[in-house]
């Protein structure tokens, strides 16, 4: 079995250095201004820094293939082959990005044969350095992270997002979802604006659950094995097994807790991120 | 006019003094059976910070009055009256103390003849020292605050919680709001879990608005000062002007954008602050 400890630490080592470039931007947008044309400003950081990662990485390591939101949504097919493969969310949290809302990652998953093998999400404004490795533990900034083991989904924190569908059908499905899980009851209901670093709560312990319809891929990779390894199970909100291209996540503290979501909460219809080529015009960050 | 400098400065040392006991109850909490009865737990720890503060404060200021979450709490009287009061919240975000989701505040407003002259938020986990006087400004960790001056509602990141109120009527009020406010749309939703902390969001500018039903002056006072302090504005989700002690708020980066928020959101009856010493049972922070 090949050992990826030092892609992981390589990983770790673009993440940090790239954040410099997120974080000069997110510091940039004080002026009001920018905040009137958003989207411009986004796709020009988001691409710089996908392509700060995706250059560095081809540099080390040549053969190795890449997911990256930018690259997907300037028309690269988007497919997961069993080739060593870097998952790339260069800004999760895009909107906060835009509005400096101080919660903003870098995301990357590295598979090799379709299966994770590492997973970092860096929380810039924080500088909290969530990785984990599979069959090695979670950690924030060196230190381990356990999930809660919390199996009573009504002493539960849940993180959710309403995700960036606004059409009536995906609204009110999300907003029902939530009465319908306070009604359970759960003891409350957050939401930071990223689908990483929320479900890295779930790995740390101060939420139990987090779920999500609607993002992609490259939004959860990375978080999906840090809450693994940090003891938390990651699963499909219909209770089948978690698949990163179905664009539905429950992430928790057991597997009862999981099944209590799954069973409370409804998805809307979502194309699956390997089907359609123009799943990006859709983002998970946009909540 | 007196000036308050000295008491805003004492305000603040006592928070950062107080908060080391929050921080050490704050980290213990890893065991999850503590969790399976928090209620006990966060009693203890609150009623030990709000005797810390409140000693402090009647030593060094004997003729001063108080209203603490955790007197009233115990059948304390609550009145606002012309003398000086400090207004205190031992720990904003009691669920979140809980369950370690790092949001949690001590919130210590002062207020001469009804008036707040300054407000304290200390977020603890985050170290974030937010404070206002009026007409001097407000600050975090030293660093001026300034909102965002946003005017369109559907550029405005909004930051709200559904409260403590669990019945039907409270939460399809609260869930349904959420709904009509992305429909606006908004450009996103976010809950941190307590109010102090959300409502300063306000004054960083890294959200637009904030509004909630149902939470106590203790909550949002200090809050509010800041907010106005920075440049946005504080109003009654009816539009009318901002009391502390109608458990209703909207603060936002304008008046425009607040108006839009209070036209779109709809309020379920709560009882005034003032108008019932029973009030206590329901806690602003159990989102």
């Amino acid at each position: 079995m090949t050992d990826w400890t030092d892609c992981l630490n390589f990983g770790i080592s673009i993440a940090k250095q790239a954040s410099e470039v997120v974080l000069l931007a997110f510091q940039q947008q004080k002026d009001v201004k920018l905040k009137s044309s958003p989207a411009d400003l986004v796709t020009e950081t988001d691409q710089q820094v996908e392509k700060i990662l995706i250059s560095a990485i081809r540099n080390k390591y040549p053969d190795h293939r890449f997911i990256g939101e930018e690259s997907v949504a300037a028309g690269e097919r988007l497919e997961l082959t069993d080739s060593p493969t870097w998952i790339i969310d260069p800004i999760d949290g895009t909107v906060n990005f835009v509005h400096r809302f101080p919660f903003v990652a870098i995301s990357i998953a590295f598979t090799v044969n379709k299966q994770t093998e590492f997973g970092v999400v860096y929380s810039c404004v924080e500088d909290k350095m969530f990785y984990a490795q599979r069959g090695k533990g979670a950690f924030v900034n060196g230190e381990p992270l356990y999930a809660s083991g919390q199996e009573d989904v009504s002493r539960c924190v849940v993180v959710t997002e309403i995700g960036a569908e606004r059409d009536d059908l995906s609204l009110s499905t999300m907003t029902s979802n939530i009465f319908r899980l306070l009604q359970l009851p759960v003891h409350g209901v957050r939401a930071m604006g990223t689908a990483a670093v929320d479900m890295c709560q779930v790995a740390t312990g101060g939420a139990d659950a987090y779920y999500h319809i609607g993002m992609h891929c490259w939004d959860i990779a990375a978080s999906a094995i840090i809450v693994q390894e940090a003891g938390g199970v990651v699963m499909d909100t219909d209770g089948s097994d978690f698949d990163m291209m179905s664009r539905r996540v429950i992430a928790a503290s057991s597997s009862a807790v999981a099944n209590s979501i799954a069973h409370a909460i409804q998805a809307f219809p979502c194309r699956r991120d390997d089907e359609d080529p123009c799943r990006c015009v859709c983002g998970a960050n946009g909540v």
